[in-house]
């Protein structure tokens, strides 16, 4: 019987079957960062476990509140800062050098096809983008990931989803992620991987299927894959030259990680991405999706592009292509956060940062801060914001806020109009 | 018997003498922003006064925690914004256009020569750097100047400080005001103005004399007062130029608030500031102030630059002329958060803000929060701080955490030695 690529990862990691179903993995990496990680360490230390299983498998960040908004959040980056020291985890990225985990990692070249990841943050599924299996997990399997570089994992099942045809101008992964949750619900890929498959995915850079992958869990997947291709190795290039006689060759070798032909799926739905409008959630659920053209005129009180989800390169490429010699509407106030500094001084030197400052852009640095609400862009009760982030649950951006998702180029579009509106690349105004 | 500049300005300002010593007088300007000022207009909406004097000459900012940061700071932050939309307040500066007050109402030529000028915040001694009186108030206060448009003041004592000489290369407006506080020391000018004159201080652009009248309160002053000349009319000729028929006629006019030849003042000092070195803080109270070369060694944490006091783009050309094609040391996080939107353009056109992050620095947005520890750079326990900013209470950059005051030129050093070290501009070498 065939396999899917998360059986085949399993495979290829499995040390122990404790359990009918019940597969404990060796780990490729274990991500931490300043929210999570702190409570594992503090318990580790206070077992005396005060250990890490292998510190350059270990990659850490503080990146959720950077810098430090108050005394609690200085004490979470001073533990994270002491413990990177201690236990020589030389790619620990502080203040300065620190951006969005599900940005930085990618960009650093630390994920691999076939990789198996943990990280104690929900959108640990971006990385699946490179055909690795990706989980966030709980404090407890945090600490024995660092501790023993393992994790037990119920086997998946897969549901795969089929994209074909070709995105419209202005219609972006983003807008096909809502669909696809829109088509699954917020529970319909629980405990599943999704497999992204099909010439729509084909088609897309790796920012587009790390958007793709990091939504996966709005769906409730335990993780999103794409299957690595040439775009794959493309990007892994600069990471991999060294290993590799050439592109082709790395592409041979990564090709294993490629579902079989008669691989068993719990599910398979096909969407045609070329009948998709822009879209953008309303309420307070991620499946809760209608197309922009149905939540036209909606106010807003505020505009965030950045995020995991859409704060890489190309979404501020996108945004500052539609702000470009325009301003914000008064109603509104609006923020960008470039996901890593590498990003940050890419759109610095293409002039992009001078486009967002001049339409009226307050520009962060780089911080997942405003996406949960832990700072940087916290709604008032009653507020509304429309985000290029991943989750638009009650109170998520604050108390009382909320969340419109969406695309940066309605993201964009909609900082001008200050209502929720089409961006001119979809509408061609 | 001759007058001070802050009698003069008393004198064409009283509207009352309730009693002895104590006048009435009228204000040019209420400066408001997003912390002090939400209790004054929670005060009064519920005594049913939510009325303003004059809109025109209210001018407000959310710029302590920008982007907000909890639910808290973004209805402090709601509650300004709807406040001065209610009232008509038309320079109110909302996310995005946002910057530290007392660097970002200066640049908005919203201060002239003989006003008064109250906001419920302690460096309002700041704007005395145009030969205005300006004073820092408490909310009773700060409500009754933005109902009535008149604050209550004791009359004032003078101090005058006469700078002499000629600063050293790498040596600042910073160094002399912390020497001058050293003399003073934190309660020498409790209640009193200080007039800084003399040839050092008119050699000084007006962002160094607004360094020098920022600190004031740190030796207790109500006020700091630099005289009106030719700088400050240069600075303030965009805002002025239909006012006047020329720069002389400008300059004339405000000779009236020079103080008389035969003013009377409680106390008058001098400093050479020739024979000065830079200056440091130890401890923390700001008259705890060495010379660098004494605390040279001194580890440190965090570098900040940035604040109403030393964030602005002279502040941020000198720590990136020392920083240029250099790198942070490991052993330290630094941050720079430009004062105002203006100076982040500005610095974004002359390169500094790209030199600042291949140092490894991260940019923030422009706010105070780290100057206090409220948001954007707050100190773990045991945890210093090189900071440009202008107070190093115990806690004040984050509970258990030390500040050392100090120019950008040693901020910027100090940065890349690690320690507490001089700038090369000082040294020479």
């Amino acid at each position: 019987m065939g396999k899917t690529v998360a059986q085949k990862i399993f495979d290829a990691h499995v040390v122990d079957k404790p359990a009918d179903g019940v597969w404990v993995l060796s780990l490729d990496r274990v991500f931490c960062h300043e929210i999570t990680t702190p409570i594992a360490i503090n318990d580790l230390v206070a077992i005396g476990k005060d250990r890490v299983f292998d510190p350059s498998k270990i990659k850490a960040v503080i990146d959720h509140v950077t810098p430090a908004k108050d005394s609690k959040t200085a004490e979470q980056g001073k533990t994270m800062r002491d413990w990177a020291h201690r236990h020589g985890i030389k790619d620990f990225f502080d203040i300065g050098a620190n951006g969005v985990c599900h940005a930085l990692f990618p960009e650093k070249g630390f994920v691999r096809p076939g990789f198996t990841v943990i990280m104690g943050d929900s959108h640990t599924c971006t990385h699946g983008a490179f055909g690795a299996f990706a989980a966030g997990v709980g404090t407890t399997d945090l600490e024995v990931g660092i501790l023993k570089g393992v994790c037990t994992m119920r086997e998946p099942e897969t549901i795969k989803v089929n994209l074909t045809g070709e995105l419209k101008p202005g219609v972006y992964a983003k807008d096909v992620i809502l669909a696809v949750i829109k088509m699954l619900t917020v529970n319909g890929a629980t405990d599943k991987v999704i497999e992204f498959a099909g010439p729509a995915v084909d088609a897309m850079k790796m920012d587009a299927r790390m958007t793709l992958c990091n939504m996966a869990i709005e769906a409730g997947g335990t993780c999103g894959v794409c299957y690595p291709d040439m775009v794959t190795v493309d990007y892994l290039w600069p990471f991999i030259q060294d290993e590799f006689a050439s592109k082709e060759a790395a592409l041979a070798e990564y090709s294993k990680w490629l579902p079989d032909a008669d691989a068993v799926y719990a599910k398979e739905l096909t969407l045609d991405v070329s009948t998709l409008e822009p879209m953008v959630t309303f309420n307070y659920k991620p499946d809760q999706v209608k197309t922009v053209r149905e939540m036209e005129g909606t106010p807003v009180n505020q505009i965030y592009i950045g995020s995991c989800t859409n704060g890489r390169l190309e979404d501020l490429r996108i945004a500052a292509g539609i702000l470009k010699g325009k301003t914000i509407s008064p109603k509104v106030r609006a923020i960008v956060s470039p996901a890593t500094p590498k990003i940050y001084r890419e759109a610095l030197a293409e002039g992009l940062i001078q486009i967002f400052m001049d339409a009226g852009f307050c520009v962060t640095n780089p911080t997942c801060g405003a996406c949960l609400g832990m700072s940087n862009g916290v709604l008032a009760g009653g507020e509304s914001c429309a985000s290029t982030t991943n989750r638009n649950f009650n109170g998520r951006m604050g108390k009382g806020g909320m969340v419109h998702l969406m695309s940066p180029a309605t993201a964009a579009a909609t900082a001008i109009a200050g209502v929720i509106t089409n961006s001119p690349l979809f509408t061609g105004k």
